[in-house]
Formats: structure tokens, sequence, C-alpha cells
């Protein structure tokens, strides 16, 4: 199958391609390294280049928000899937450029939907977020929960995003699988707390300054688990428009990992000066206390291989690998 | 208090900026006359003229997608609140240009957000739409209703625009009130069935189309009971942020509405050549059928001088009498 991937240079996306070139498929990826890193590209292109196959992975740099680019490679290469992953991933930035979510997320979704429906691309997969949930009264909160008070900018554009590709199925005969995701976390991070801990910690392991009060607890997924369930809300899910949570049951509180990540680096939290910014929240916009109801997407088949306390640490083992050639 | 209505020439805030007028406010209005209409306008810029207590009216013409047009125009009137009923209305055009309501409606409302952001105003006040809720299993529909999948383009932007307006009130101490309309109907119509059937009848007595199978319903508010609604919420709803399905409990449909506007300008339904376009809905994107649960806004005291049939025969009177001068 041909397929392109936005935001290929990203953490969920560099883990994602080797699967699907492993699949047989051809893959164009697109970045424009405004968060993705090179080194995640180049492994990938690397990898496809050896393939007894025959190389099945092309790279664009470029930014999306370029509609004319995106519809003419869509003209050229004819996809019949898109994963679309590109997005901001920093909240916090979003808060203060006000802008930045609009056009890398909500601008972006516009522009890959119109050139799949230019293009005759039938076929989307989308990395949506708990966060568009706001601050819900219900947990485990189920995917028709309701209303949908986001309260960052970040999580208003997946919201509208989500409902621009509700929109494009039902005009244009698209089938939608959107993902609203937990935390991620796993090899090739580009951002979030375990890797913001690592190389904090790398550069000064006398001290570690902790956003909020530390007690902000959310279920963080295996980037493993993760791509099982979203293979397997393609495979299995109906219907031309399915959003499906993907959370573990459990949660990790930000505590906890500072001190698995001082600990695997061989620091000993007793002489680490931790500092606390204060307050519940991470930042503005964050949502302290994550519990997504994830039993639509069990119910086809998704078994996560670890909770949450065994995904944080097994990908803090594999971020200090990555950020740090350990 | 100073106030700004956005889409001040269209068919809501022609009937609304008299009452504002009438309680002493001061009003800026702003609108590209895309869809409103100069007398609509003329008509406000004379009553108010007139007022003893001195104009409180004034008008600008301009387009709401010039960012800094809006916020120069907001650090100049300091509005402490703002109306924002600017939108486009016409639902399948936007299927056609399907960046009309992504600009006009999402782009638009991030105009507005950033300038009251920037200068200080504290409240919304919002039109959305009953469309949100997509094509909803409950009946009739709650405000919490999920999951909000859209079927039209003017629908996903009145989500992203209330996800916008949710993040803005969080992050930025803002307060709004956001109505989801049913179809809302009485003088001075820019757009609609009823407006439509008046024009198309008004040239040619003798054959009607009529878009779909004329069997869609909706229920239709009175613009007089959809302000009294909006006022109410304004002045009753608590929190930072409300919003409220504004509409009636019956329904009427298309073929009582053609056979209304007939007999309203006196033509004898049975020689009139009716032609339907066919199948369920008026158009891609339409929702054939809405009820909605307006229980939250009864609960504040609002309670709709007319049913939705007597609010269709009334607008009907206002609508001949404002298109035909009659």
């Amino acid at each position: 199958m041909r397929i392109v991937v936005t935001g290929a240079a990203g953490f969920i996306a560099s883990n994602l391609i080797p699967r699907l070139l492993d699949a047989g498929h051809e893959v164009v990826g697109i970045d424009d390294f405004f968060l993705g890193k090179r080194a995640y590209v180049e492994a990938l292109l690397q990898r496809s280049a050896t393939r007894a196959s025959g190389p099945g992975f092309r790279f664009e740099e470029h930014d999306l928000l370029d509609r004319d680019f995106v519809r003419t490679l869509f003209e050229g290469f004819r996809p019949e899937r898109v994963w679309h992953l590109a997005a901001n991933s920093d909240i916090s930035y979003g808060t203060k450029y006000t802008d930045f979510d609009l056009k890398g997320g909500t601008l972006v979704t516009y522009a890959v939907l119109e050139a799949m429906r230019l293009c005759g691309t039938r076929e989307i997969v989308f990395s949506s977020s708990g966060a568009i949930y706001g601050e819900p009264t219900v947990h485990p909160t189920p995917e028709d929960y309701g209303p949908l008070f986001p309260i960052s900018l970040y999580a208003a554009s997946k919201l509208a995003c989500e409902g621009l590709i509700a929109a494009y199925a039902h005009n244009y005969g698209m089938q939608a699988r959107m993902y609203r995701f937990g935390n991620i976390v796993g090899p090739n991070p580009t951002h979030g707390v375990i890797h913001d801990f690592v190389l904090r910690l790398n550069e000064d392991p006398t001290r570690l300054r902790i956003l909020g009060d530390g007690s902000q607890a959310k279920p963080y997924v295996h980037v493993d688990d993760c791509l099982d369930g979203m293979e397997l809300g393609i495979a299995r899910g109906t219907g031309p428009l399915t959003c499906f949570n993907l959370a573990v049951a459990d949660q990790t509180s930000v505590h906890e990992i500072a001190d698995g990540v001082m600990r695997a680096m061989g620091i000993d939290p007793a002489k680490v000066a931790v500092e606390f910014t204060g307050g519940s929240r991470g930042w503005k916009g964050d949502v302290p206390f994550v519990n997504l109801d994830s039993s639509r997407i069990r119910a086809l088949g998704w078994s996560p291989k670890y909770t949450s306390g065994q995904a944080v640490k097994q990908a803090t083992t594999e971020a200090i690998a990555v950020l740090l050639k350990k």
C-alpha cells in the first residue's frame, strides 16, 4: 500500500515507519524538522536502503502548511492511506504563541484533507489526544463523553482536526480512524517529561526542576502498544469514522518518573535538589489527572504489554540510550 | 457597557442591536456585507441617530480576517463584551468551497479572541449550532452529548470555534456563553428556507423547487425568543464557560413551511408545481432531523413565546414584509 506519514521525523512516526516498511508498504514521510529530528529520519533511510525488497521509504523536508506542495506530492505519489501524525506536542508553547497550534494543527490538517480529497486518498489515521476532553467529570472517560471543552490551544486544535476529519469523511467518502492518546513514551523521544528529565539531569545531576507539584498523574502507554492499538483499529474497526481512546488503566505520577529517571541514570535521588514550580498543573492548560476508558479498543483485542509504570521504566531506558548514546 | 457585535449586518445582529441600544449600551458593529445587508445597517444607524441619549451605534465595514484591523478597533474602543455572531450560514456553500468556513468561522473567531486577549475584553457571547452534534443517536440531544462528529464543514468550524473559546476562557480568564441553535427565524432574514421560498415564489408563483424530499424537520425558534434566551444565559448563567441548546420542543417540516409561505403570499398551493431535488437531506451535510434538549436554558427561566409552527408563521409574515416591502 502507498502510505504518507506526516510528522515523519517525530517520535511516533519514527517508531511506526519501520513497521510499515517491514510489512512491505511504500512510504513517503514529510517533516519540517521543527520538532522532529534528522537522526531519526537518517536511520529510517538507512534501514530502507538496505531492504532486500528495495527502498520503500522516501523523505520530503517541507512545511505541511504549503498546500500546493502537499497536493502536488499527493498527485504524484497517489497515497492510499495517510498516517497524519504531524503536530505541535509542546502544549505550553502553544499557550504563549497562540497561532502555533492553529497553524501546525488545524491548518495543516486542512491541507492534508484537501490533498486527500483532490487526489482520491480515502483513508486517514489521526493522532488525536485525550486532552480534547478538557477536565472531564467522568473517570475513566469514554469516547462519547461531552461536552468537549479543551483547556489548551493544543487540545482545541485537536478537537478542530477531529471535526474537520469527521466532516470530510461524511462529505467526501473518506474513512478515518482517530486515536485519543494518553501519554505515549518509548524510543526516539522528541519531547515530554522523560526526555526533559534525562537531558536536565545529564546537564546537572545535582538538581531537577519539576513543573507543578509533581503529583500530576497520567497513563503512559509504550509506543509499541500504541502502534499495536492503532493497527488493530485499522484492521478491525468498522464504519467510515471511529475514534478510540488509547490508554492503559493505571497512571504514573511525575514524582515517580523523576525518581525512576534518576535511578536509571545512576543518580541517588536523595542527593538531587528537587525544585517544584508549584500548583497542581505542569503548565497552564495541563490536565493534571487523566484516566481514559479504553474498553472500545480492548474489545477489538488490544492488550497492552506494559502497564503505565512498566512503560515509563522501559521508555526511560530507551530514552537514555537514544539521547545519551548509552 | 461597550459592546462589539460581529456580523452586525446579519439576521440575528440586526434584531439584537436595537435591544442593546434600548438598554443604553454603546455598540460597535462590524460586517463585510458578504452575507449581511446594507439596508439593515442603515436602519440601525438611523435608529441610533434619533436616540434621545445620543447615537450609541457605530458601524465598521471590514473583513474580520484582518487581525490587525480587529485588534486596532478593540484597542480604541476597549469593548467589555463581544457578541460574536459573524459566520457563514450557507452550509452547502461551505461544502463546495472547503476553506470558506475555515476562514469565515475558525480563523475569524481566532482573530476576535486574540483581540480580546490583547485588549483585556473578558466576555464573549457566541452563536454556535446544534449542527455540532452531527447525527446524534440521542433525541432530544443534551449539551453533554458526545461524540461530536459534525457532518458539514460549517459544523466542523463551529466545533473548532467552541474549542478555541473554551481554551481562551481557561487560559486567559475570559467568560463565555455559547448557544447551540436550532433554526432561528424572524425579521431581516439574509438566508434560510423561508427567505428562499418567499423570493422564489415572488419570482415565479407557479413553481417551487424544494431541496431534499421536504420531510426534513427542525425546531424553528423566533429570533425574539432566541435573544431572550441568550440574554438570560448572560444574566443568570454561572461559571466562566457555559453552553446552552436553544430550541423549541416541536419541529416544522420543509413541506409545512412551503405550504405556509404560499398561503401567506396568497398563492393556492394546489396551483404550484412543486419539484423535489430528492433524498432525505436538503444538501450534503444537512442534518434532516433536529431535536435539541433545551432544559438547561429553560431551568434559567427561558420560556419561548412561539412554538416552532408559530415561529415559522410569524417569521413568514415578517420575511414577506421585509423582502417584498409588503
